[in-house]
């Protein structure tokens, strides 16, 4: 907490992509872990059971490139969907990395809540920033990811 | 690598903020590491150190609330430049959090440095993404702060 009368000053800080992109970023996933307690499923889980869904018979590879994931954190990630019963890896062979991946039923009743979860954050951030400035927010960071 | 012709789909994730945000975050970050690597500060330590330049006798406890660190990681982060001579504690007793900070000359050389290297990391994003969309980030990715 500031306890001090006077503002702590960022300079330059106020104006660096870098530092703003962090702090909105933990915000939104401080905010995230809030509406997602009860499911028990981090950002990171959410997205690897929606990316599953989208893209029946994949490779775990290909999928795990997709979302940006280094190779063995999206091992590790798999093994706890797997030990939990969300989801399941079609066994083809000894690269674990070559299995395709699918949700089991739970796993896809699970993302069905998290979806509406997920909904009421997305209908929240709309709320603070606009619904323009959400569309045109998107579009800027898919190009800054780019960098 | 995607190997395969057809591109991996992200359903809802391609329009949700956070997922969003932590990729370009993640983009931005590993740009920073590269431009960053010759002068060994990841951004938690370069923003500490403008922090403690621009807010001269403030606290820790203070600097580190105002950047969004925890207590704790602060005060590892602290003791990392204290060790290498960057920064200072001005020691006021036991707590190590109400101690003031400061740079020591070889931190404020160090830190002119970085702040030449950062400002080619912002020039590098204004040119992707334009000086207008810059400034409008700024704003929204503060308002989202707030979430």
């Amino acid at each position: 907490m500031i306890e001090a009368d006077e503002a702590i000053r960022l300079g330059l800080l106020s104006q660096a992509i870098g530092y703003q992109l962090r702090r909105a970023q933990l915000a939104v996933f401080e905010d995230f872990a809030r509406r997602f307690a009860a499911l028990d499923l981090s950002p990171a889980q959410f997205s690897a059971l929606v990316a599953i869904r989208e893209n029946p018979a994949r490779r775990q590879s290909e999928i795990a490139a997709a979302l940006g994931v280094q190779g063995p954190n999206f091992v590790a990630l798999m093994d706890g969907l797997e030990r939990r019963g969300l989801a399941e890896r079609l066994r083809s062979g000894a690269d674990r990395r070559a299995n395709a991946l699918q949700l089991t039923p739970a796993g896809a009743t699970l993302l069905k809540r998290a979806e509406a979860t997920q909904a009421t954050q997305e209908a929240a951030i709309r709320d603070l920033i606009g619904e323009t400035e959400h569309r045109r927010l998107v579009e800027t960071l898919e190009r800054l990811s780019q960098l």
